[in-house]
């Protein structure tokens, strides 16, 4: 039986433990323990690395603090724009959607469009099209409004500014939550849900939904989700880049996974992190910014982290 | 002074030379010899290399014959939705565009999110809104209009087909185009724009214009431009594929786009081809079907092909 395991992100950027009341740490500790072992219960009942890493991601995206699903930032329009990918390892089969409205759980239609289309990206209407049939659970507005998300929103709307998330500098958009997951067949997942950027125009799409730059899963080589300034990360063709190194290059997952985060996408400018898994179970969590929200499992051990340690 | 060179096509697929007339070969010869001539011209006045992929796809993008532009086949409301990217290998700037309707040429709108956006891909209205300042040659639905595409679509309508182009098999799509070049200063680029798939529905969108998937460049490397069935060249990230086999596996650009082309594509199930070029002006144009439009230049040589040599 293969080392099964998880490990999730919430996303990364300009976490300040002194800008942290404890009780908000608590919650956000709460949250990213709820979710990981949401996905890992699944892990620990033989059950697939993609319905693992669908369970964890769907909790993330329930969770109002993180910028994904119902804590999903506002877009110039005062609405919320989602994207998603998932991808297995096994087949390389891959699904994702962009710019999609109202969707309660961006990353279940992304395995809709995965398992039962011959595409692998649908955007806007015609992603929600796509969806009928299927009997997706849509929100309305009232469900993805927040008030902290609003007022972020309210500074910003009508200039050319665009802001993430966990940080307060502008031009900084590093809100996503991901989850990447063996299975003990030996299978590997990764999956990747965002709101975007706060008053993100023009119809933007950044790496979440891209297979190959926020997502990317292989079972020769590793599983990938990331998160970060999501133009730097489709410029560096990130989670593939890591696959490549190992696979190319004969680095292991740890090696690939620091060069890439710490060399790479450094020197293109771009700040974020990754989680990854490779088949043998090891767990990576590097960030080149102040935190990732992020935690893990797996028979040996746990974590539940924010900053660097 | 760089060994300049371009190389550029037109889409792959099953193009037999039993069903295609003296004449109408002609014509492919003479559009695929003006696209790149176009391109090549500004190469050898010292011209940078996005320059000259961007003249080389917009004739490509003026032309009936090419699934591109002018000539983009009808999705499943019979209209037009065209995608575009571009890459420069110098400082790994990238622009694209998905889903916009009513540009003359979506590849210099591509160029325009490069240049003057902090994004790399904007959709549909929102790229036209982004679009707006800069006097974008826009066209109307008369335009597009081509009774071969039209009866290609009018043959789909209403069912779950989607067909290329370039093939009479249905659910073969490759119709894409596309320009690689080396410039005299060293500086690679790429660029590749679609109209995508006859009858396509649900906001589909394709490997062209994402980053990695149907565009590549990167100085240190090669520039690549892919054409053929995009849900596997998505899969298979096959532009940067090809540039990281030569990066971490130390492969030449010929080894490592025929293993990507012949070996990965073909091990997902995907057919296709690619035009490459790396640093020292050697140019690749390996294609795993039948056959794929396609011409290249240099200073010691030019070629025009359509099949297997």
């Amino acid at each position: 039986m293969y080392n099964y395991g998880i490990a999730i992100h919430g996303g990364a950027g300009t976490i300040s433990k002194s800008l942290m009341s404890e009780e908000k740490e608590k919650t956000y500790v709460e949250a990213l323990t709820k979710a990981r072992d949401a996905g890992y219960a699944i892990l620990r009942g033989g059950g697939s690395s993609i319905d693992a890493v669908v369970a964890s991601v769907s909790s993330l995206e329930d969770c109002p603090l993180f910028n994904a699903g119902k804590g999903a930032v506002f877009n110039a329009e005062g609405s919320h724009e989602l994207d998603a990918s998932i991808m297995s390892g096994k087949a390389l089969d891959a699904g994702a959607v962009a710019a999609v409205q109202g969707v309660k759980n961006p990353i279940q239609l992304a395995k809709l469009v995965m398992v039962h289309s011959d595409h692998i990206l649908l955007m806007g209407e015609g992603a929600l099209k796509f969806a009928k049939p299927y009997n997706v659970a849509m929100e309305n507005a009232e469900y993805f409004h927040d008030d902290h998300r609003f007022n972020q929103w309210q500074r910003m709307k009508g200039s050319d500014d665009f802001q993430l998330d966990h940080s307060d500098k502008p031009k900084q958009y590093l809100g996503t939550v991901g989850a990447v997951a063996l299975d003990s067949h030996g299978d590997l997942a990764a999956a990747t849900s965002t709101g975007g950027m706060t008053n993100k125009k023009f119809g933007r799409i950044g790496d979440s939904p891209i297979i190959g730059a926020g997502t990317y899963a292989n079972n020769n080589t590793c599983a990938i989700s990331c998160t970060g300034s999501g133009e730097y990360l489709m410029k560096g063709v990130t989670a593939y880049d890591i696959s490549c190194m190992m696979e190319y290059g004969g680095m292991s997952l740890y090696d690939a996974s620091h060069q890439s985060i710490n060399t790479h996408l450094l020197k293109l400018g771009g700040d974020g992190g990754v989680v990854g898994i490779d088949r043998k179970g090891n767990i990576v969590m590097p960030f080149n910014c102040e935190g990732m929200y992020r935690a893990s499992k797996n028979r040996n051990a746990s974590n539940v982290l924010i900053y660097k340690v």
